[in-house]
């Protein structure tokens, strides 16, 4: 049984998805890990993790499109608003999507469904350099 | 310290929970590990997986409705509706309650809480064959 | 490779989030445990896990605010409410904020960012006594 981490940095133009499936998966694939456990941990609390529909972009416009409904920008709603009037709304959609995905790994790939890939959902509105923690284990 | 795989198969009736916690205890139980972590991982992008109630079926009823409410369904509302009206409101309701779960696990058993029952969350109409990959490391 | 399990008992003063991070830290560092996966399950239906802003209180009366409108109590509106108004309410943000969390641990400490705290998110008005499950693997 072997353990194996790593740093992801990955660059955002702002809010929205970006997806970080090839990266994360070239990293298991070189571990020499067959059977093991897939961890990806987002070292912030204005941008989440969120495995999605990777093969339609219309998916992505409208999570995002509906993520700014339901935790929209506005002066005045939210008493934390130091860091502009984007920074909550970006906490509370942290909160709803969650920053940490695990995923089991068979053959050295995680066990991602035919129509899954992994995303970071940027919530601020300016680019961002967002740091992803791995984590491997298993033999 | 040993590691053990399965997928398990679940049929959906269509919109809802379908608890799975006596299959996926079963299966923690047949593989003679006493202490480890137990991840459950769902390979779709419009079912999730969920930790809840299992005493009272209107907790289940209620949960369904609060999600529908939500994330409705409303022609015109989204750019992606290919797949049908059921089916983005199916991705945001998995974006918001997840796919993955893991679980600690001591004397063979997750431990769970006395009132918590692990489910698939189907969020489509239509029924559905579901896979939930297993993964099990410990000793 | 290593296993350590633990149950952290946690008072809450009734609704809103309590800092759990310093608990957590001290535990893992006692394991003898340089890198690994650290997992925190929280055994209950009405109380969640969240990794949020640990600097500005602000950002948590916000979070409060934001899901006590999001899953409001209203008489009437639930078909469960034996167990008073903030029952299912309570079910519902435990259901959007989820009840675990895998972090991964490196030199000894989990890699929360500079930002982060992990928080027991307490759903129900009533002052409560949770159990937050821990589970610590590696070398």
């Amino acid at each position: 049984m072997r353990q194996a981490l790593h740093t992801l940095t990955v660059r955002t133009p702002g809010r929205g998805l970006v997806e970080i499936t090839g990266e994360v998966s070239r990293w298991v694939a070189g571990q020499g890990i067959g059977t093991g456990l897939l961890t990806l941990f987002c070292r912030h609390t204005s941008a989440s993790l969120l495995v999605q529909e990777n093969a339609a972009p219309a998916v992505r416009a409208d999570l995002e499109a509906f993520f700014e409904d339901l935790a929209p920008e506005a002066r005045g709603r939210y008493a934390h608003d130091d860091e502009g009037p984007d920074d909550m709304p970006a906490h509370l959609r942290a909160a709803l999507t969650g920053v940490q995905l695990s995923i089991p790994v068979a053959e050295g790939r995680a066990v991602l469904g035919t129509w899954q890939g992994i995303y970071l959902f940027e919530h601020r509105r300016a680019a961002h350099r967002r740091e992803v923690a791995l984590h491997l284990i298993g033999a």
